[in-house]
């Protein structure tokens, strides 16, 4: 295959007050300028597709500075070397790293967002496993519910956006931990899903309009670990009924972040004295900060999938060109499961 | 002393909207029953004055139920027992317990709250230190800033109602494990006094129109814990500050209690999501849960009472007739330190 000429990317031209659209991201076709020495050039072939790519596009204080005006955007994914001036990436391997919204990642440790990984050869999973649930998708379902939840057999778990990428994981883990999971999701054929194929005990339609009674219907002995995602009404009401020294791991708050920009907009969250009154805990966390964990997470998600008592939910888009309606489609509640989207094809070699 | 034929109660008539008046909470006279066997009849001596009375009064979900309409407002004091048919408390014995918004309790182990807990005699500090310092406010500041915040010499703790009973001893418990302490207060006299007499590093005046500025001017190096007793906007911008892995100690949010009833009116959290941002946690956590621990808290705040490195403040009112305008004082600003109000003189004996 011939070095490629070309790169298509998104930059970030104007940051977004509410869905993402094309005067916020613009798709751009460059040149690929050459390697220098210690350069690789990767194909991006899958893209992990996030709600906090919609942070990053924001000027929110998050844990990592926000994607700067005319940046390409930042974003994990998996690719193949496709032309090499370092030896520790030779052509052909396959990589896990921040490669951003584009074709083609000039991998440059100097300049980079973070180190790539080289993937195993041969690979283990499928390789999109790797952005969902080996990646860091399962290790946050798998630190969030084990270290901040904790949650004992018999425990009542309640996890938001059960549907999604993490939140299906997180369930499943509590489940296979003996608990009883509570899901809350979007709609009675998501319910539906979560309960027939991820095996949740109960999920709560949050659109139907008794959704407070059916969730109050679904914890009659109070809620002991919160796994949440969403925020806002949702969470203020799964905090009306926790029970005394109950666990909230708080993973994120997607209703949120499409005003980060727009703070006097916000939805407050209005039962945090709860956490007073259920002498109960709510501590964030974040995957990045546990590469030390990550071996120890994989080798437990790695086992579940193997025994069938984990299953992974992956949606793949195709085309680099789509990625706007995909990160959009987070927000609006029309995915499910990982959402990825397809860049490239890998060269077999 | 004759016993007493007549007791003055304050019962909640009206659960209140806002400020506390006549109308919620009615001093009425009525005859005191004779005593059945296993009662005795408790003079309240003095009454502390909490945040929590107004918790509840209102129908907010809390660690007790509300005060039921028409009930004897719910109140923890100290008295003398008066007259008695129980050995355990013979008459003159000096009590810690619920006595209630009342002259005279009569106490019964069937009906009340909790149990009343006999003092030592001698008494080893001044009466009103079981109420303050070595009573339930100081076990909830040792228990709020040592388990939880945790602050290590160096740390940068910030109290919020930094001169409030709670407050003041957190901060001065924090100073002498050797963090830099900053204190949250309305006005500069109150500011003055937490400095200058708490031995705060630093007191921001929220009421300033530049106390954000001031905030961050007094938190360059971050916030590592904070022991929140206000909620709303002030906790708002602490949490702007967190650094990673910093404790939220949730002691209290006075800032909601008066729109305890009305929950669309209440000023929603919108800085919860810096949990995850700053891999931070906060945790509730009330003294009643903790009576195993009191000897330690006590012991370890004594001894700081007899090293004079703790300062004890305490707001004396006098008079059962003023308890509304006392308990409003908590809410209005106007009080400072341990709110107390005189009930009742002891009988020497």
């Amino acid at each position: 295959m011939p070095t490629p000429q070309h790169n298509r990317c998104f930059r970030l031209r104007r940051r977004p007050d509410g869905r993402v659209t094309g005067a916020n991201l613009e798709l751009v076709e460059e040149p690929i300028p050459e390697l220098a020495d210690g350069q690789a050039l990767v194909r991006t072939l899958y893209l992990s597709l996030d709600p906090s790519n919609r942070i990053w596009m924001s000027e929110m204080r998050s844990y990592m500075p926000p994607v700067p005006l005319d940046a390409v955007m930042r974003g994990l994914g998996v690719g193949q070397v496709v032309a090499s001036r370092r030896k520790d990436f030779p052509v052909g391997s396959l990589v896990l790293g921040w490669t951003g919204f584009q074709d083609y990642a000039v991998m440059d440790d100097a300049t980079d967002e973070g180190p790539y990984t080289r993937l195993p050869e041969p690979l283990p999973a499928p390789l999109t496993m790797f952005l969902g649930a080996l990646g860091h998708t399962g290790i946050t379902a798998y630190l969030g519910m084990i270290d901040i939840g904790r949650p004992e057999p018999g425990d009542t778990v309640v996890v938001s956006a059960a549907a999604g990428a993490v939140g299906s994981i997180a369930g499943q883990l509590a489940k296979a931990r003996g608990a009883r999971t509570v899901g809350l999701a979007g709609g009675a054929a998501k319910c539906a899903h979560v309960v027939g194929k991820l095996g949740f005990d109960v999920c709560v339609d949050y659109k139907a309009a008794d959704w407070r009674q059916q969730l109050a219907a679904a914890v009659p002995d109070g809620v002991d670990v919160n796994f949440e995602n969403v925020g806002g009404v949702i969470m203020d009401e799964v905090l009306l009924h926790l029970n005394i020294g109950a666990r909230v791991a708080l993973c994120g708050m997607i209703s949120q972040y499409e005003s980060a920009d727009a703070t006097s907009s916000w939805a407050g969250q209005l039962s945090i004295g709860q956490l007073i009154m259920r002498r109960a805990s709510m501590t964030g966390f974040l995957v990045l900060d546990h590469a030390d964990r990550f071996p120890e997470a994989i080798e437990h998600l790695a086992g579940l999938l193997g025994d069938g008592r984990l299953q992974s939910d992956e949606n793949v888009v195709d085309g680099l060109e789509n990625a706007i309606d995909c990160l959009n489609g987070l927000f609006d509640g029309s995915n499910t499961g990982k959402q990825l989207l397809r860049v490239g094809e890998a060269d077999a070699g």
